[in-house]
């Protein structure tokens, strides 16, 4: 009799699990199943901003690969819209709930992963159940908002988060031609950033015609036949036509908390380095998952599809008789709002404070190609460091095509612990068309040698 | 009296450590005397295809800073079209010889720095001063080849040399509607590539209409009145209006060699971390200095911009009382012909096989963007890594738009001796314009690790 996996939540998370040990393990040895509570697997969140705006024709384009084909070429059970909403560790059984006639049924595994992901946060409002209000965490979501926009042709759209998705799907209404409202309650539009970097970041929002108020939260919706009308929040009432609630998410651990699985003090599941948690025979990995920070030292909860799939394929390859571990995050993300390119890596100053630093930073402005190449675009480059040692402990950049994807290098840096001196002298590429002859992190680096020095 | 500095060439290497060292020393504490044989400082080479192609529309844009700026704002003496002959040990003098009326004048020195770079490789063939016939190493080549456009608008030009100059002066030249063909001796175009690579490019650069003939050889140039009318080669004669030469530069040692600096095994000047030669108070930095290379562990004669501007900038800051090393190289490189993108870093396979490594590689195809994204290139990725601990060795990227200045992060891995198991959770950045959720260089690390793994 083969052993029984059972995995809940087909996104990246678990199917990357899934397919990691079923390349290891054939049918005969492990049993997979997967249990999905929505309509599709394993597909490109990240996606539906893209989708929404128009980018992307079709829903299917984001889907990495469907249940047809895990069954077919992977022999993975995958039971689409069943919904696990108990784990019983005594019986060693989950139960899962059909979304189609609610049915009810048990299902016994000698294995279990945990890949629940995240629950969007929403506000707990008045009128929150009104039509035109969206979150945008799941396929179907993205869906949903593009039916709207084709039958409703709403006219403004009033944002909620000014984050990732609040940018991206900024981006996207835009493109569809409404007028766009970011509203958050923080000081700042992308908040992972530092206030300076923040205060570009702003000015380029308002520059792309979108209104941006900060510093003031949603207190009601107003709706009218069920359909919103406004956002109410602490400084004004903002008419709308649709609301886009971008909050983030908080990591789904009802079930997992429920069972006795341990919590971490981030508030999501604790797993060890093989993505263990402290049941033996359960595992768990996404953004469910506390990951191990590796500049702050310390347990956090941060959703990201990259961390998500890497901790599913540690996982998968532990379940499939391999040795993996996972070796922490430091927060690398890039998002991108109309011509405007943002990403970061580590700590800002905040968060280098908080985590006991003595910290200085340098920033500096330069450009994405040789300043006389066609094309030569600003790019803004900030590097937040020990004091003393110089140690690199994160960094942001802000700029326009060809910026972004640079924080990889600086990614790269701080996974191996470098100071700022050790990175002047990196040996990165040179094209007039790629760089100027001093790459901006460079350039960067030798500004915050400067601060080391005095 | 202030101690006197003199710096032989005034290009990337020398000014910048003539900058550094003013910096750090102000007139009255430090005479800077700079040396330059030819009409400009501080110019970017790198961009002399693209003022050839038209894309850069004068000269002056290339131009860092002008003498005047040197003169004027630090207070550098800079003595133009003056090039030094002699170095005289014993006299600390440099004798200099004025390329106007001939006048050799002798300069003493406390401390000598030896910028004096490269000197391109020309073939010792009949009919070589031919007119017609370009070098393209420096800004005074680069105004001789546009001249000559304009006037004599060729259609057709050979260009000897398939590296990164020939690829990018071929650029260039199809811009301005000419044919072209490329003649290398190498058995492939861009043999710092591995034959995998290098007939991809090859590929890609028939595809783009040029001819490229390689293990072929120039034996001779054909003329008519003094121009160029054709290159013999050893397997045919290609007619032709204008010749370039990429064949590379060689260290430019002689007077170096001549008053008995040593020279390294690679045949460039050798130096210690700090940029001292052998003699003290005679310091060399740039192209005519071995530079250490990393990962194969031994001296090495590379000429790149990148190593020369940092160079200098040590030499500078030691010159100026501070204390700084220069910790060798890796030799990424990176170049652009029409739309192909080419980078590289680290030993390919036939240098990891000469610097003694086992080693194995893992090539993958992917995309720069999400696939379902607008826009979204192919982008090749190749590593090279040790057997046994899967130590990344180099890398080697082919690619459309986006794909090339990847190399970046390769090279922070490698000059930090990950291995490419260490490398597959990196925490890189993803957003659906940027980048799979698995970047393309996760992906060539996770097969690498299944080549290592067995």
């Amino acid at each position: 009799v083969p052993e029984r996996l059972v995995v809940v939540g087909g996104d990246a998370a678990g199917m990357s699990a899934a397919s990691q040990a079923r390349r290891r393990r054939g049918p005969d040895d492990l049993e997979i199943i997967a249990f999905e509570r929505g309509d599709y697997t394993s597909y490109s969140a990240c996606g539906i901003p893209y989708l929404i705006g128009g980018v992307v024709e079709e829903a299917e384009r984001l889907i990495v690969r469907t249940p047809q084909v895990f069954r077919e070429c992977q022999s993975i059970d995958v039971r689409m819209r069943q919904e696990v909403i108990e784990i019983d560790l005594d019986r060693r059984a989950v139960k899962a709930r059909s979304a189609d006639d609610g049915d009810e049924t048990w299902q016994g595994f000698d294995e279990l992963l945990i890949a629940t992901g995240g629950i969007p946060r929403r506000p707990r409002l008045g009128n929150s159940d009104a039509r035109g209000i969206f979150g945008v965490q799941t396929l179907n979501d993205g869906v949903a908002v593009g039916a709207f926009l084709d039958q409703r042709v709403p006219n403004r759209a009033v944002i909620l988060g000014a984050g990732y998705i609040g940018l991206e799907m900024a981006e996207a209404l835009i493109s569809k031609g409404l007028q766009v409202t970011l509203v958050d309650q923080r000081s700042q539009p992308m908040s992972t950033f530092d206030p300076d970097m923040g205060a570009v970041i702003r000015q380029a929002l308002t520059g792309m015609g979108i209104q941006v108020h900060t510093e003031e939260s949603a207190v009601a919706f107003e709706q009218s036949d069920g359909l919103v009308t406004a956002v109410v929040t602490s400084e004004r009432t903002l008419p709308t036509d649709m609301v886009v609630l971008g909050l983030g998410t908080a990591p789904n651990t009802e079930i997992a908390t429920a069972a006795g699985v341990r919590i971490g003090p981030s508030g999501a599941i604790g797993v060890d380095p093989h993505m263990r948690t402290d049941v033996a025979g359960v595992w768990a990995a996404g953004d469910c998952v506390e990951k191990f920070h590796r500049v702050a030292r310390k347990g956090v909860s941060i959703a990201l599809g990259t961390h998500a799939n890497k901790e599913g394929r540690i996982a998968g390859i532990n379940l499939g008789g391999g040795d993996a571990t996972f070796p922490g995050v430091l927060g690398t993300a890039t998002s991108k709002v109309c011509g405007l390119e943002l990403s970061r890596t580590g700590l800002n100053e905040s968060e280098a404070a908080d985590a006991g630093f003595e910290f200085g930073s340098a920033t500096i402005d330069s450009t994405t190609r040789a300043g006389y190449y066609p094309g030569a675009a600003d790019i803004k480059t900030k590097l937040v460091f020990e004091r003393g040692s110089g140690r690199l402990l994160g960094g942001q950049i802000i700029g326009q095509e060809g910026a972004a994807k640079r924080i990889d290098v600086i990614a790269a840096a701080l996974w191996n612990e470098m100071s700022v001196g050790e990175m002047v002298n990196l040996d990165l590429s040179y094209a007039p068309p790629f760089s100027p002859v001093w790459d901006p992190i460079l350039i960067a680096a030798r500004k915050a040698v400067q601060v080391v020095e005095g």
